[in-house]
C-alpha cells in the first residue's frame, strides 16, 4: 500500500476529517478515502450501481464550483479538498460500537445468560407493550364513544394478562390519535393493535399507560432506539424491543463539535443568545436524526420512523440539557447547578427527534453538573451497586469520570482531563477509528518502531490507546524523562525545531497522510496533565473515603479506549493504579449499553433512578487536596513511587 | 326614525348579516349600520378619532376594489356592500351575553348567597392556584438541581398550606418551562411565583400538578375563560379566578356557519377531506382567538394571553370534536358514535388557543352523539341533579336538548328541532339580537298590530320568542287554523302569492330595512314542526319513565330565548308543556354559566363529570314511539287537547 513516487501526485485533503493525503494520478476518489483511512459506504464494490459513496468537491483548480461526484466514478487528475458528508460514512465508530455485539440479546431470558453478560438479572418488561384487541361492534343499545369502548377493553386485556398491578392503572390518549380513531376502528373492522407506554414515575406508585399507537391488529414487534450522546461522538442503536435483538449501531461526530470540542466552550456559545441556544439543540438532533435514517434505510424489517416507540438516551448532564434545548449557562459558574438531574418524559414531538411522535424519551438521570446519564448509565451495566466487594469504574471520555463503591455506597468525580486521550490537542492525535496507531512498541537499544493500525492501513494517526503506550515505551526507552523532558536521542526520529521537540512514530512514506506521524514534547506534556487528572481524581476520591486502592476487587473501564487500552503501560505512566492485570475489566461505550439495558428493562431504568440519587458526588474544585494530588501526579508515573512498586524506575 | 322619501336613497347590504336597508343620500355609514340595527364599536361617538367603526366597502358603481373606511366618517353616496368586520361589532349578542351577569361573584363566598345563585353550594377551589416562593440559593454543599431545589420547596409549601391531600401529590413540570428556569430563579433572585394545574383526573384519585408558569414573586391574580361553542354562536368570559368576578363577555357568530347551519352538514363538509377538517377546526379557534383578543384589548387589567391559566369549554358533541380536529364521520351515520365523550387533558397549545400555552382546557364530557357538553354544563347550573323533585331542563337552541331527573336518576333526549327559533328558515326570520321583533301582540278584531323590539329600534325581523309570539296570536286571531292554514282574512295584512301566503307584521315604512316584515303560511309550517319535535321529546321522555306531566315541579328553559319567552304563548301554541306559569325558570345561556361555574370550582367539575355518566340518553330514532308523538304535536296545540286543558279552542 505504500504510494508510489514514479508518477505525477495529487494532493487530497478530506474534510471534516482534515486528513490531507498524496495519491498518484488516475488514482479513484474511493481508493484515495480508502487509503486515507475513511470508511465509504460502497454497496455495489465500485461499480458505480449503489450510488451510495457520493462526495462533495468543494476546491478545484479549474472552478470554484462544488460538486458532488460517486467517489468510485471519480478519478483525481489535480488537487482537492473533499467533503465525506455523514450519509456516505459507513460505520465510522467501529470501535466504540462493534462492542455493543458482546451484549446482544442480553437481558432478554435466563437461558441466555453467559458469564459476559452484566446485564441478565434484570426482567425484561420495557416501557411499551403492544396489545391486540378485538372489540365488540357498537349498537344502538351499546352506543358508548369509541375511546371508551377502546379503553374499556383495553383494561380488561390488562387485567386478564396480568400482574394486578395493571387493575388500577389509568390509560390516557394523546388528542392527535384521537383525531381519526373513529377511522381507524372502522377501517380495522374493530380488530387493531393498541401501543401503550408505561408513564411510570420514579417518584410515586402512580403508574398510568398513554396510548402511543393505535392500528389494524396485526403481531409486528416494537421497535425502540438507545442514544448515547457523547461530547464528541453521538451513537445510535436499533434494538427490537420485543426479542432484545440489536438490530443495527451506528455512530458518528456529535455536529455541535463546530461549537467547540468540549463542554465548557458549547456552553459559552449556546449562552450567547436564544438563537445560539436553537442552533447548538438543533445540530445534536440532527446528528440524532442523520444517524436514524442511515439505520432506517438498511434496515431489514422494512422498519420506518413511526414504528420507533421508545427511546432511551444517555449522555453526560451538559450533553443532556442542550439536547433539550435547556439554557445550561449556570453549570459553568460556581456552584455548578444544573437545571436538572431528574429528566421529566418528554414526548417525542416535543424535540422532533425522528421517531413516533407520540413515543416517549426516557433520559438517564444526572447525579450533578459533571456526573451525567451517561454515567449512572455505565454503574448501572458494571453492576457494582449490587456487589459486596468495592468496584472502582472509570469512564475516559472527553472528561474523565470515577465512581467509586458498592451496594451500600457509591461516591463519584469528574475531573477534567481534556481531549489527549481522544487526540485532542496531541500534534498527530485522532480518535480510536480505522487508520490510527493503536499499540506502539519502541525498541529501546536502536529506537525501531513496530506499530498495529486500527483496520490495517497505512497509519494516519495516533489514538488514545496508542498515545498511552508510546508513552510508557518513550519513557522505558529513555526519550523523555519522569517529568516528560525529551532526552538527546542519537537517532534520526529525534529533531529539535525552535518551538518542540520532536520523535517520528512513523514516516511519510509509511503514512496514509504522506507526512511523518510524530509525538512531540508539549504533546507528552498534554499527556502527563491528562494522565495525572485522572489518577489524581482516583486519589481524591480514595481519600475522601479513607481507602486504600488495595482493597479495590475489580476496576472497570470504559469508553473509547475499549478494549485496546494497554493495562501495563497505563500503569508505567501512572494513568491507572498500580494492581494487578486481573482485576481490570474493559466495558466499552457503557453509557450505550445502559441505554439499552434501560430500553428493555423498567426495572433497570428504575435501579438507574435510585442510583443517581444514591451516588454521592465529592465536587473536586472544593479545597485544595485534589491540586495537591494533581501535581504529585504530574511525572511518570508519579512523585510516590511507593504508589506503583511495579514500575522499574 | 321612518325613512324620509323626500330625498335620493340608496341600498346597503351589510355582510355577514344580510341585511339590506335604504338611506337617504349623505347619511354617514355609522347612521346607516345603527338604524340596521347592527351594534358596532364607536368607543369616540363619531368623531373619527378612535379608529374602532371600521368597515369594508366591498361592492361600489365606480369601482371593484374593497376599500376599509372608518364608517363614522364615510357618506354614503350609492349602493353598495359593507362587510362589518367582528372585530368593529360590540356585544353582538347581547341578550346571550348580559344575563351572564346574574352569577357574577358566585361561587365565591358563603355570604354571597342569594336565592337566584344556583351556583352557590360548591366549594371555591379551582384547577390552577399561584403560590410565592422565597427559596434557599445553591451553594457548593447544597448543590440539587434548579428543578429539584424548587420542586422541594413547593411541595414543603404545599403539605404546610393544606388539607393533607397534597402529600401524596406530584408536581411534573413542561420542558417548554425547564429551558429557562435558571435564568428566572437567578434574574427573581430565588423569589418566584409558581402557577400550577391540577391534573386531576376523574377516573381516579391519583392526583397530580403540573407547573405553567413560573415568574418572579408578585401577588397578581389568575385569570381563566369560559367558553360556550355553540353551533351558531360562540360566547367567551373572561373570569378573574382569584375574585371570581366577570371581567368580560363577548360573543359572536361561529365562522363555521359558513360550511352550514347545522351539525350535520358541517359534519360533512369536514369529512370530505382531511384539509376541510383542519379549516372547519381552524375557524373555530379563529372565532375564539378574535373574542379573546376583543375581551383582552379592553380590560381594565392590561391582561395578556399569558396571563388566562385555565380554560374551560362547553359545546356539543359535534362542536367539542370539530374544536378539538377530531374527525365527526361517524356521528350522523348509525348507531351515531362519537369518537369522545369524556376529553382527556388538552395543552392549549395543541390547538393553538390564545391563552397561556402550558395551561390547560378542560372540556365538559358529553352524554352521547347528540346530548353534548353544553347540556351537561347547563344540569350543571340547574342543580337538578341535588334535589328530590323532577326537574324538566329544556335547552332551545340549534338543536333542542331535554332532560328530565332528580337526585336519583337522569333522562335525556334530543330533538332536532331546526334552526326555526334561532330565525333559519322563516322568511323574516333573525336572532335575538338588537332590531328584532320579541314580543307581538293582534288586535284579534282589527289585525292592529303591536310589538316590542330589542333595542327599541326600527325592526328588521323576528327573533324566536317573538315567533312563538306570533304564532299564538295568529291562532287567537283565527289568522291560521290549529294546522297552521292561513284563513281568509280581509285586511291588508294579508296577501296571497302563488306560492305562499303571506301575513304582514311591520310595514315597510316602519322597518328598518324598508322592506315588510312578514310571516308565511310556509314559515308557520315549519314553526310548527319546530316546536312540535320538542313537544314530542319532553313527551317521549315523559313516556320512557312512566311519569305524568303534571309531577314535573320546575321546568326550566335555557338558551337564546332567556327571559324573553312567554310561557302562556308557549303554552297556547304546545311548545312547552301545560303547568302552571310559576313553575317555569329561565337559565339564560347556561352552558356558559356551567363553564364559569367548573372554572371556579374543581368539586363542580367533578360532579359534571358524573353527570355525563349519570345522564342517561334515550335515543328517539329507535323505535317509532317518537314518530306517533310528533305527529301528534303537529297542531295548534295539540291533537289531544286533553294534554292542555288551559287552551281555548
Amino acid at each position: 500500500m505504500f504510494l508510489n513516487s514514479l508518477n505525477k501526485k495529487h494532493k487530497i485533503k478530506f474534510i471534516p476529517d482534515n486528513i490531507t493525503i498524496e495519491v498518484e494520478d488516475n488514482t479513484s476518489l474511493l481508493q484515495a478515502i480508502n487509503i486515507a483511512g475513511i470508511n465509504i459506504v460502497s454497496s455495489c464494490g465500485g461499480k458505480g450501481t449503489c450510488g451510495a459513496c457520493k462526495v462533495i468537491i468543494l476546491e478545484d483548480d479549474k472552478d470554484n464550483q462544488q460538486k458532488t461526484v460517486l467517489a468510485c466514478k471519480t478519478l483525481v487528475n489535480r488537487d482537492m479538498t473533499v467533503e465525506i458528508p455523514t450519509k456516505s460514512r459507513l460505520q465510522e465508530h467501529q470501535v466504540l460500537t462493534t462492542n455493543i455485539k458482546n451484549i446482544k440479546n442480553a437481558c432478554i431470558e435466563e437461558s441466555n445468560k453467559s458469564k459476559e453478560d452484566l446485564l441478565l438479572h434484570y426482567k425484561k418488561n420495557p416501557f411499551v407493550k403492544k396489545i391486540r384487541l378485538k372489540i365488540n361492534k357498537p349498537s344502538l343499545t351499546d352506543n358508548t364513544s369509541d375511546w371508551t369502548r377502546l379503553q374499556l377493553k383495553l383494561k380488561k386485556v390488562l387485567i386478564d394478562n396480568s400482574d394486578n398491578s395493571d387493575k388500577e392503572k389509568l390509560i390516557t390518549i394523546p388528542l392527535s390519535i384521537l383525531k381519526n380513531l373513529a377511522l381507524i376502528l372502522r377501517q380495522s373492522n374493530w380488530d387493531v393493535s393498541v401501543t401503550l407506554t408505561s408513564l411510570s414515575d420514579s417518584d410515586s406508585e402512580f403508574n398510568s399507560y398513554k396510548v402511543i399507537k393505535v392500528e389494524k391488529g396485526n403481531s409486528s414487534p416494537l421497535f425502540g432506539l438507545a442514544i448515547d450522546i457523547g461530547t464528541t461522538t453521538v451513537v445510535v442503536s436499533l434494538i427490537n424491543i420485543s426479542t432484545g435483538e440489536i438490530i443495527d449501531t451506528q455512530g458518528t461526530y456529535n455536529k455541535q463539535v463546530k461549537f467547540g470540542d468540549d463542554v465548557i466552550t458549547r456552553i459559552i456559545y449556546a449562552v450567547d443568545s436564544p438563537d445560539n441556544m436553537l442552533e447548538i439543540q438543533k445540530v445534536v438532533i440532527e446528528t440524532i436524526n442523520e444517524l436514524i435514517d442511515k439505520i432506517l434505510s438498511r434496515n431489514k424489517y422494512n422498519i420506518n420512523s413511526n414504528d420507533i416507540v421508545s427511546t432511551v438516551v444517555a449522555g453526560n448532564t451538559i450533553m443532556t440539557q442542550l439536547f433539550l434545548g435547556i439554557n445550561p449557562k449556570y453549570i459553568r459558574l460556581e456552584p455548578y447547578i444544573p437545571t436538572i438531574n431528574e429528566v421529566p418524559l418528554i414526548n417525542a414531538s416535543e424535540i422532533e427527534l425522528n421517531v413516533l411522535p407520540e413515543s416517549l424519551i426516557h433520559i438517564f438521570p444526572s447525579v450533578a453538573s459533571y456526573i451525567g446519564g451517561d454515567i449512572v448509565s455505565g454503574v448501572l451495566v458494571t453492576d457494582m451497586s449490587n456487589k459486596d466487594d468495592l468496584t472502582l469504574f472509570i469512564d475516559i471520555g472527553t472528561n474523565g469520570e470515577i465512581v467509586l463503591g458498592n451496594k451500600d455506597w457509591l461516591v463519584t468525580c469528574a475531573s477534567s482531563a481534556g481531549t489527549c486521550f481522544e487526540g485532542g490537542g496531541i500534534n498527530s492525535g485522532m480518535r480510536a477509528m480505522s487508520g490510527a496507531i493503536e499499540r506502539i512498541d519502541i525498541d529501546t537499544q536502536t529506537l525501531d518502531i513496530n506499530y498495529k493500525v486500527i483496520g490495517d492501513t497505512p497509519p494516519i494517526g495516533i489514538c488514545g490507546s496508542g498515545l498511552v503506550d508510546c508513552l510508557a515505551k518513550l519513557r522505558k526507552a529513555g526519550i523523555i524523562d519522569r517529568t516528560g523532558n525529551f532526552q538527546f536521542q542519537n537517532s534520526e526520529r529525534y529533531k529539535v525545531t525552535s518551538d518542540d521537540k520532536i520523535f517520528v512514530l512513523a514516516w511519510s512514506y509509511e503514512s496514509g497522510t504522506g507526512k511523518d506521524i510524530i509525538i512531540t514534547e508539549n504533546d507528552v506534556k498534554n499527556l502527563i496533565r491528562a494522565k495525572g487528572a485522572i489518577y489524581a481524581g482516583i486519589r481524591s476520591l480514595l481519600n475522601s473515603v479513607g481507602i486504600e486502592i488495595d482493597i479495590i476487587k475489580k476496576i472497570i473501564i470504559a469508553g473509547g479506549f475499549g478494549n485496546y487500552l494497554n493495562i501495563k503501560d497505563s500503569i508505567q505512566i501512572g494513568l491507572l493504579p498500580d494492581l494487578q492485570e486481573d482485576r481490570y475489566n474493559f466495558i466499552g461505550n457503557s453509557s450505550l449499553k445502559g441505554a439499552i439495558l434501560g430500553l428493555l428493562s423498567q426495572d433497570a431504568w428504575k435501579e438507574a433512578l435510585e442510583l443517581s440519587h444514591k451516588i454521592t458526588n465529592i465536587e473536586l474544585s472544593v479545597g485544595n487536596k485534589f491540586m495537591d494530588e494533581f501535581v504529585s501526579a504530574l511525572f511518570l508515573p508519579h512523585t510516590d513511587l511507593t504508589l506503583f512498586p511495579s514500575v522499574e524506575n
